[in-house]
């Protein structure tokens, strides 16, 4: 296995100004693979209820997405429900229901344990410091996270921070780890914790790479209609990540292009409701928008 | 004259997280020739009261501003005052003194009637059309506006959309104007009321340009200290227009160099209180932040 995702596997029902859907197909993981899949091989590890559609992984399963590592416990699978504001920065959420999420341990199957790229999207920061013990020695481990961890379990994200390479958050979530809006500020202190590098997403604004005491920033791609941001972080982490596994290299021009197609791939992600357009896309779609965007942001 | 500004001249009193400042000098049209005046001769048309001291504008005048254009009328200088939020893109206005600039009514000097460029910085639409009708076939007009004349003067500001090459507004006032959020779907809606360049401006996430059909989008240009924000968009008005008077060319590469040009002016201005860090750099300072600043975006 050459990429590891560990993380959530939901039914989501959300409202946007362009209409609504239920119970489709989403979670962390499932978001980060769909994007992940067409740079490297991708292994899941995440958790299921009895109630859960295994036919709705065959796009990823046709794209070399292995998902051994799922699990189905008694009980329901994850639902989280939310409607995005005009401004789709903003949203509400309507429900949560952790279900079987609620006690997920993971395990990591013995095939994956060589995996060399690791993405620890936003879960318990307890149990992210658990999965790292249990693989063998990572080229590249990152991790994601929330505001509730950063409230509620500080000393352990400390602890997980202290032994990825890479972080990868939200704007408000950097400024409230840190406690200091100006994001500059906010990478740098995030990297003294640990991780070299800070990779900070501002939604339809774009992100922030810092590495090596360089900073880098892109704009989003633009979009004439977004869909549903749902899932757009994990797409791009997916990109991002599965990159850099592809290309097996973290100096920071590889950094750039990475941050560059994990930008693509939110974008694809925000043009349908959950993974119904990264579904579609093919090899010649996102080298294609990769071109576009060099032009639309070259001067 | 190569380039012509006509809007306000101001005292300023800000209070922002870095500390306050009482009654420096200010305005759009200030804050648009110190930056526009690296690049092209720049004249201001614009009013003041008995109380200026016009001792303030010689850093412009060493820069080859023309202040002739400057008239003074009996009575105080308009006078702005506000506080900043920690998120820099929200403030609270105090209060605001119109004082002599309530009855302004900008007369074009002679000398100034052939300027080739014109920035109508944010005043009454209709004056903005009486300052077109004053000058003999500028070869570029530019126009900045704001949402009290978006939802109180709007037939007047569609005719003087009519009329210039060029709107510079920020996204909410887009937003407001169109009626809708997305920005793409924005910059084309503004540009079907006449003119063929839109600039979008989003404060600290930079900046879209829409021109001949094709967009251009660029970040802010990272900043780890903002100590004030007040001009941040007249300077890069400045830069852009300056820029363009002085390249004398409206190709799609020479637009997005202005904006670029433009965005670091923005963010000097944004390291002083007032005009005080515009007031102080030199042409080693902005080449080498143009440089820095392709770095920052390139990949």
């Amino acid at each position: 296995m050459s990429l590891l995702v560990v993380g959530s596997i939901a039914y989501d029902s959300i409202q946007t100004d362009s209409g609504s859907v239920e119970n489709v197909l989403g979670g962390s993981a499932i978001h980060f693979s769909a994007a992940s899949s067409f740079f490297a091989p991708t292994g899941i590890v995440g958790v299921v209820g009895e109630d859960f559609r295994k036919d709705e992984l065959k796009f990823l399963i046709e794209r070399n997405v292995d998902v051994s590592g799922i699990v189905t416990e008694s009980g329901r699978t994850f639902r989280w429900s939310g409607r995005y504001h005009a401004d789709m920065n903003e949203r509400d959420t309507l429900s949560t229901e952790l279900n079987v999420f609620e006690h997920f341990k993971p395990r990591i199957p013995e095939s994956y344990k060589d995996s060399e790229y690791i993405f620890l999207a936003n879960i318990n920061p307890g149990l992210q410091l658990e999965v790292l013990r249990q693989v063998h020695n990572p080229r590249f481990a990152a991790l994601d996270t929330m505001n509730f961890w950063i409230e509620g379990s500080r000393s352990e994200l400390l602890a997980v921070l202290k032994k990825v390479d890479a972080v990868i958050l939200n704007d408000t979530e950097a400024q409230q780890f840190c406690g200091e809006h100006n994001l500059v500020k906010a990478a740098k202190a995030m990297a003294l914790h640990g991780p070299r590098i800070v990779v900070i997403k501002k939604g339809e604004h774009g992100s922030i790479l810092f590495h090596d005491s360089s900073f880098f920033v892109l704009p989003a791609f633009l979009l004439e209609s977004v869909i549903d941001p749902t899932g757009a972080g994990d797409s791009f982490a997916g990109g991002f990540i599965g990159y850099l596994a592809q290309q097996k290299k973290l100096d920071n021009g590889t950094l750039r292009q990475a941050v560059a197609y994990g930008t693509c791939m939110a974008s694809f992600c925000c043009e349908g409701f959950g993974t119904d357009r990264l579904a579609a896309v093919d090899k010649e779609d996102y080298t294609g928008r990769f071109i576009e965007f060099q032009k639309l942001v070259n001067f």
